[in-house]
């Protein structure tokens, strides 16, 4: 069985993305938890890969890292990750990959945080630019590719999972959205396989101060927060 | 025959990956030339793509953009891209999405640039940790899987493709490398695909002021420049 190695499920984003995949697809996987800010975090994830990063997964003699070779290499050696259709497949890989090096003004003014909620306020122009893109992804993939369901390639797919912390931020920072961005973002958080993410980072304890919000949250979900 | 879309060959780095890719697998295909920084730029990469950035690969109904999902399209459509055995190919995945969304540090400080080469000097701490990283990169591949090639997995593979424009910054700031890491980048530019690129790149009289140091070069390969 192979192994997971995440980060604390309140606030790692590139930690859910696999987990979510491998969870929502029925692939059997240990996991390991190393939590974020700590004098010995950084150690803790180079014993595991040289790189020094989560998620990583470890399956035999193979270290996988990056949440995308992650997703290629469970589409390849367990179950399928992708959209069927080739042309589905092109541009699941596309928007998957757009999410991997970019969204980075909301990632930095709204970074994932199950714990809390906030009030909807203007976070800036570029925050605005990055949503309307997603916004036009929704709406492309699915006009297209979403006849079959109701998530970005109709059936879930890895480039759903590569969006859902995405659609964490969405909801926690109460940002406004169209009808269909919006009934996609809960289409992603009323997946089994997030739910139960969620349920677990509820219970974790550790604040990590660098993702908490100089706000005051009009929700609460941790007792420890 | 797809239809590939880029930026000037001397600045634009995402563009090298897919094209040198394409060129050094025997792919054929048409090209279609957008000059970065001019007034109609953006108009016309978003003519291609709703995602408004090059590269882009266009093959009939398929349009795929992001260099690593062409890559994954071109391997799937075309030819192999990626190594035969199975531990490879998932740490060539790996440093390619590494390679995607990170190395920033090096990225801001020396951009791509074929026109000019730059005299050695102190480019702070974050760039060599960069530098050090590739090297480990390097090391780590060739030592597990390097024996059939110079290249990071053995033979040519899309991995080195995503690497190619870094070792271009590398050669063109005069940093300093150690053998391993020096033996790999000159087997990168020594490639057929890559001094076609590099000749072509010679031949452009664009000068894209945000990727020119503000350094006396100590070669300028260029005419125009």
């Amino acid at each position: 069985m192979p192994t997971l190695v995440i980060a604390n499920k309140c606030y790692s984003s590139w930690s859910l993305r696999p987990w979510l995949l491998m969870k929502q697809l029925g692939v059997a996987f240990d996991e390991i938890m190393i939590p974020l800010d700590l004098p010995d975090t950084k150690e803790k994830v180079l014993r595991h890969s040289p790189a020094g990063k989560v998620p990583i997964l470890i399956d035999g003699r193979a270290t996988v890292w990056e949440s995308l070779a992650i997703m290629e290499y469970v589409s390849e050696t367990f179950a399928p990750a992708w959209p069927e259709d080739r042309e589905a497949r092109a541009m699941a890989r596309s928007v998957a990959a757009e999410m991997h090096a970019g969204f980075m003004a909301l990632r930095s003014a709204c970074p994932m945080n199950l714990g809390k909620k906030y009030a909807s306020k203007d976070r800036g122009e570029a925050v605005a630019r990055d949503v309307a893109r997603f916004s036009e992804i929704v709406r492309q993939a699915r006009e297209r590719f979403g006849a079959g369901g109701p998530f970005l390639f109709g059936a879930f797919s890895a480039a759903d999972a590569m969006y859902a912390p995405l659609a964490t931020r969405l909801e926690t920072y109460s940002i406004a959205l169209d009808r269909e961005t919006r009934a996609y973002v809960d289409a992603i958080l009323s997946l089994p396989a997030f739910q139960e993410w969620r349920s677990e980072a509820l219970k974790e304890s550790w604040i990590v101060d660098a993702d908490e919000a100089d706000e005051e949250p009009i929700e609460n979900y941790r007792n420890a927060a």
